[in-house]
């Protein structure tokens, strides 16, 4: 038999409701021929409250007592999931993550899949079970203890099951229909994308596109896992959501596949630091320790032997990162002139696996800014995105104008 | 070490505020010299939660699931003990029952305690681990799937754990502060036992004095765990609670240690019974079928080959008892005359050890209830235990005259 996985979030399983709707679709799969393996999230609330009870007992916590507190909300829905399914006469059992098992490295609350066995849900497959239901999120440490896999676990858990029991797909069932070309609040020619690759979908994620978490994505691309998106709570035929998938699968795309931003990013810039080897180190190492998450950076050309840095961060690291630089230069280990923070920008950038062999992507780029009177403060770019800095007032522009010259509201 | 077994119930771990308490008492105890296993229920509430969900999802539901789900109760309160003995500084971990592992049989929903091995347990003693916070009402079954005990089963768990690793005691904290000579809500002179006996208190638990479960004080026995019942709500110093325990470890007692009742009593009559080898058979085997609970049963002389069977049950299952005769009477299985029901009679019991060397017990409690004008419909009898049918309203009556006549508000 063939073997689909199909993973539900939270608000897909909130409540006794809303399982059954979510039997309802895994049961179609069935229908269709298939076995299903059906990863769970926590009815949604839950992981928060028993978070919320870990850090109020504990604020710092033993990781291993969390995993044990917050894997129990999957348990949960797990074994409702399988009881709706059996009311609907579909065979299903409720596997934990210790049962699987799911082995895991030691690192609670953020711990790494080592290895799925597949034999022991093989094994009832083979009796004519025709559904497990896996409680996501958790794992077994080698020590025998429950592990959590960290935020968008459920995701992970999902695709690395899809990669073990060779799935043909593996659909995420998640509260919007799809991956867009661009955030539908800003510009209502979005468009759902019926497919996207990986590699443009891990830009997209990690640009803020929150549909999939970043590291399922890698996963997904990491075994050729073709990942679908799709909304729990359309019914109708054309539900297809996104098929996230390897490039191949893609006959013909356009140049550009989204346009992504992030609304929150603050620029600081270092004037006439003394240039000389290891100087980006003696900046960025403090940053490091003082948990600032640098994104773009940028050298300015060197005149007599100075030369100013620039540098991207969130702007609610901007105390954190000031106190740091501040301090760096109180102990001699750099030495700068002058240091400018501009809390107000955003990041607009253009995402596409298409500009490895087009050419002219950027200047058309530049070009729609320019023409809205946008000045770009910050330039990075890689081989299938281009990024840019530039004030936040005009980011909502900036989106439309972009996602306009590139056409993305007609498909390829 | 000498190793404590203590178990707190879910009113005694509803909140996190409740949980330091316990906490403390635990803590109390590891500074007394002990190695301690806590053994917890499940936060008040949230079992009968889960237990609803999984009810409303599927009204016959697969008992593997019910138990996968209800049991994610009790490992959430052990996780959040461990940590709360962490924060206090006193070295703790938790367990689910399946790590232990408290290995069960098979029988999902109302498992039977088959082993608990001590190892893993006693190796985290030896490293310096001062208390093992067991998730209670749980285990786990030959087939690696999650098992629960039923109801009251944390009690029989502690039991279980102070039996496997021989433990000095078992203190079951709960919300009242020991058992007592009668309710304190009949007669004010009801007065707390220091100690009782494992006899009278399997006598006591099953006629409604709701303290233990009645198969944790078995099981105490069986293994001769002493078994301390005491209040989580009082922290003075003579909370000592009661102690169950052998016999032998009772210097002196009163004759009768309590006074026993129980409210929602029925008898019912078969008069004019064809009388034959094999009636009372016939008789009680189709109220077995209809799961009818009868209690005690007395025959009168027969007379003309006829005799009267009388019996008690359940005033709620007067309906399905009516059902039953009616039904095994047009079979012709059995033959009577008429069907008289009285729903409006209570059970009282007066229970002692003390009453297997003293004669006498019976008359002076007819005679007491004669006093009062209290008229008796049925007796039975044991070794340690008299029991009577009375009417209803005569209930709160008797037990303050047999309370005073065999003077139970002193103890011996």
């Amino acid at each position: 038999m063939p073997t689909l996985v199909m993973k539900f979030g939270g608000t897909s399983v909130a409540t006794l409701d809303r399982i059954r709707r979510a039997a309802k679709r895994v049961g179609r799969e069935v229908a269709n021929g298939y076995d299903v393996i059906v990863i769970v999230s926590a009815m949604s609330g839950k992981t928060n409250e028993l978070v919320g009870w870990v850090e109020e007992t504990s604020p710092l916590f033993d990781a291993r007592e969390y995993d044990a507190v917050v894997s129990s909300g999957e348990q949960v829905t797990a074994g409702l999931m399988a009881l709706t399914l059996q009311e609907m006469d579909v065979p299903a059992r409720s596997w934990a993550g210790w049962q699987v098992p799911l082995k895991t490295n030691s690192a609670h609350a953020s711990a790494r899949i080592e290895e799925i066995p597949t034999d022991n849900i093989n094994a009832k497959f083979a009796e004519g079970m025709k559904v497990a239901v896996v409680a996501g999120f958790q794992g077994i440490s080698p020590e025998g203890r429950i592990t959590t896999l960290g935020r968008g676990g459920s995701d992970t858990t999902a695709v690395a099951f899809a990669a073990s029991f060779g799935a043909d797909r593996c659909d995420i069932y998640t509260d919007v229909d799809g991956v867009y070309t661009t955030d539908p609040r800003i510009t209502s020619k979005a468009r759902k994308l019926d497919k996207i690759a990986f590699e443009e979908m891990l830009e997209l994620a990690s640009l803020g596109a929150k549909v999939l978490q970043t590291r399922s994505v890698e996963l997904a691309m990491r075994y050729k896992v073709r990942l679908r998106v799709l909304s729990s709570f359309e019914d109708n035929d054309d539900n297809a959501g996104t098929l996230v998938c390897s490039e191949e699968d893609i006959m013909e795309s356009n140049v550009v596949a989204g346009v992504a931003f992030s609304r929150d990013e603050a620029k600081m810039t270092l004037l006439s630091v003394a240039d000389r080897p290891g100087i980006a180190a003696a900046i960025f190492g403090p940053l490091a320790d003082a948990s600032v998450n640098v994104d773009m950076i940028v050298q300015n050309i060197s005149e007599d032997g100075r030369t100013d840095m620039t540098f991207s961060l969130p702007v609610n690291q901007i105390a954190r990162a000031e106190k740091a630089m501040d301090e760096a230069k109180a102990s001699g280990e750099i030495n700068f002139a002058e240091l400018v923070t501009d809390a107000d920008v955003a990041k607009i950038s253009v995402v596409g696996i298409g500009m490895r062999s087009h050419a002219g992507v950027a200047s058309q780029m530049f070009k729609a800014l320019r023409d809205e009177g946008i000045n770009i403060k910050v330039i990075t770019t890689s081989e299938i995105k281009i990024s840019v800095l530039i004030d936040r007032k005009y980011m909502e522009l900036a989106v439309q104008a972009l996602h306009d010259t590139f056409g993305l509201e007609k498909a390829a």
